[in-house]
């Protein structure tokens, strides 16, 4: 592998990370938290430290070509070290004395997860709640594809930019929006911010105070789920709750939608099968919730509103809530898990198995079960009236068996902790979905921190394969990839 | 379709399963068991009525050729067909009054899943209990491999015995072990008659009666799971519990094993990738549950004796159980939760998703990694030394497809009825896969009987989905099968 040029794109990775941590410590000086300005301001200089290091011994980056496999093994590595650095704050500062904790918390952030192990959120320092909430803004879009938005690649490597937003990018198959990278990267984060304040903005209007409105709106955006109190959503307005719930769901939609929406190629945008098949999905699962939780709650305002919210959270990845599911009736219930399963839209900031590959297995299936009967016709596979890929329906599949066999075997690993199946099974769904709270002791109301450090690592390396799609992190521990290292 | 043939073929099984009815008329008989004679003897009559009928209006079977897709329907209703009509004689007789109920403990018993909704199976006359066992037997390796081991077919059908016989044997592809399908047939049935004597013998030197000992060879054999006692094999002697185990493991072995072993090919038999995996899953998951149980049992060799009954029981998906395995450590759970993913060997009576199929997806996965480092690269999969068909990969990914599906749905729609995740998961979990008990309200001291009947029918169709493998149930519902018929 093209090892230098790995190790250069980290360190511009972590010079981005310290300059992201300017922000908290502007505010932990202003509100005089002590603690945490010297926490960051350390954590800075070791980040630097790092990236400086890795920047010295790579002057001479190596011109040698730059392939998928080196695309997938920086993005996992890079990802690793933004949350194994990230985290140096919460433990300098106390906030999290533990390293595992701060690191299942700062990979929670940066993967947009929002699985906690704190019990108590509202004693935590400002700075420490702001860089909390906005790793996840970060890592909704992709520090790469930040990166890929500001940098200029030499003609040597443009294949380059493509390999690194691809991996990073959610989804079967990254679509380019315009014939440059860069540019798609560009329009990708002026898209994302500009949705970012218009939801911190509705948010202030609700009566929030700016400091509020921001943290919820990055765990918004980048579907988190990070909250600033202990109930997250449940003492809110519902006019707070109803603007999450729609922002939600907007982020969790492919964002080359917005692009065409913007061109004004409206038949193009609202005629897309995924977002269509993610739309039906929100009805159906909200009506069909709505029904079974009726009993619950008093006034059919509140009943939808609820209903809608918890399709919201579980559907986009997000994480928040507004009441405790765990408390609701099996079948309701079994609703939740099952969209723990679906996920947002590809090319979206949501996580989760995404619908375009529900779309493109259930076709294949049906595909299969056609050929099985006549064996002679050959079909390509449509979608929005164009053929796919081979390669992409393959790709597809393996994705569903590296994703069967990440869940049986991080639930085989934590059900050492004693935990029920229920609690283990949906902690590693939310975790490897990025969604946030599962069911019964990982529920709403509780967190994560009862699991042992060797569970809270399974559950780590579940979120940072969940985010990154499995492959980078798979490649990372793949002899073949290692083996023809230079 | 080619609906004669079809409903031609249907007669004749049922005309087999008249025939099969006739032992327990004689067991009731003699045991003056007169409610059960006159519910068998009637039953018997409906039987053939019904077979006569179809035998009558199909006089002109018409020689049109036989597709692979009417060898699938003619299996998946040949089956709905046993069924609904084998289970004539416990609602005639008393022993299960309701018919839904009946219908469910048939098919659980065709299937050789072995589930039950049975609170009390010692009042029932032994005759019922007979045909309740013997019905494991029979479904193990087959009704219409039977028929085709018996039936001779006409020069114009010969694909026709074929297509049948992939349709009702388990596994992605049914290996000929000699060149006509018949003889194949043969040899199957009469390794298979062979082992069950064996087994019948060494129970019977273990003390038990002949009836005990024929009734629970059925169910070793069959892979079924229904046993004689309300408490399955808890009671029974340490040397019974462990014949029991190696029997069950034996059977879900491929029989073309046997059939290599016979033909003293040793090399071939002991060197199958499919065989050894399945060994090698056995001896891990009894050590790991092992170590993990230990502290339960007050011996040694209680601890290994439970441990691999259990693992026997659940990857051979028989279903029998010596302890409540619903009792012990998360872990040890999670690995009987995972095993029940597993299954059997492939051309076995053992159900479940197949080890075969393991192997070719995990080969899969590792090419499709392979081939996202290495794009160029073009390589087949390989199984015991030999390129496998890439129809046979895309099948075994589309099984896994339809196979979470049925997971999904099934489990949603059972969840109505309130009871927990672990509950309605695993209860699909040993329906589909053809096991029998599953953890917490449907676990091996419980049964299924507290579900609606709405319930007990979805977990029929998974039970008979799982048997058959999904496609010969999911052609049935599929439109565009029957818009071409006739």
């Amino acid at each position: 592998m093209n090892l230098r040029m790995m190790m250069r794109i980290i360190a511009y990775v972590l010079f981005v990370e310290a300059a992201l941590m300017i922000p908290p410590v502007l505010i932990s000086l202003v509100l005089h938290e002590t603690a945490s300005v010297q926490a960051f301001l350390i954590s800075i200089a070791i980040i630097v430290g790092v990236a400086g290091f890795l920047y010295a011994i790579t002057i001479k980056a190596s011109g040698k070509r730059f392939y998928a496999r080196e695309g997938l093994a920086t993005t996992g590595l890079s990802w690793i070290f933004l949350g194994a650095l990230g985290c140096l704050p919460f433990v300098l500062s106390g906030a999290i004395p533990s390293y595992v904790d701060a690191l299942f918390e700062m990979v929670s952030g940066f993967t947009t997860t929002g699985s906690s192990i704190l019990n108590n959120v509202e004693i935590l320092p400002k700075g420490i709640l702001w860089w909390r909430s906005f790793s996840h803004w970060v890592g909704g879009m992709g520090v790469l594809v930040f990166l890929m938005s500001i940098v200029s690649v030499s003609g040597k490597n443009q294949g380059f930019t493509l390999h690194i937003m691809r991996s990073e990018s959610p989804g079967p198959a990254v679509g380019k929006m315009v014939p440059r990278m860069k540019d798609t990267a560009k329009i990708l984060y002026w898209i994302y911010t500009g949705m970012t304040v218009i939801n911190i903005v509705l948010l202030k209007l609700g009566g929030l105070s700016l400091f509020d409105s921001c943290c919820l709106a990055f765990g918004t955006a980048g579907t988190g789920g990070f909250g600033v109190l202990n109930d997250s959503f449940a003492s809110y307005s519902p006019y707070i709750q109803n603007v999450t719930t729609l922002f939600m769901l907007l982020f969790s939609v492919n964002f080359s939608i917005y692009y065409l929406i913007l061109m004004k190629n409206f038949s193009a945008a609202f005629g897309d099968e995924e977002f269509k098949l993610f739309w039906a999905a929100v009805f159906v699962a909200t009506a069909a919730i709505a029904i079974n939780v009726r009993p619950l709650y008093s006034t059919l305002e509140e009943t939808i509103r609820h209903s809608a919210f918890t399709v919201g959270t579980i559907m986009s990845t997000t994480g928040y809530a507004t009441t405790d599911f765990d408390l609701w009736p099996s079948f309701a219930k079994s609703i939740v898990v099952l969209m723990m399963f679906c996920g947002a839209c590809a090319g979206s900031t949501g996580g989760g198995f995404k619908q375009i590959r529900l779309l493109l297995l259930w076709r294949s299936l049906r595909r299969n079960l056609h050929r099985s009967m006549h064996p002679s016709e050959v079909r390509a596979i449509h979608v929005n009236g164009r053929a796919i890929d081979e390669g992409i329906i393959h790709n597809t599949h393996a994705y569903l068996v590296a994703y069967v066999i990440i869940i049986i075997v991080s639930v085989l690993v934590i059900s050492l902790d004693g935990f029920n199946f229920e609690t283990n099974f949906t902690a590693v769904m939310a975790t490897l979905n990025n969604i946030g709270p599962g069911l019964s002791q990982v529920g709403p109301t509780c967190n994560f921190s009862g699991y042992s450090d060797l569970s809270k690592l399974v559950l780590t390396a579940d979120m940072l394969a969940g985010r990154l799609e499995i492959y980078p992190m798979l490649i990372l521990i793949s002899k073949s990839a290692w083996k023809k290292a230079r």
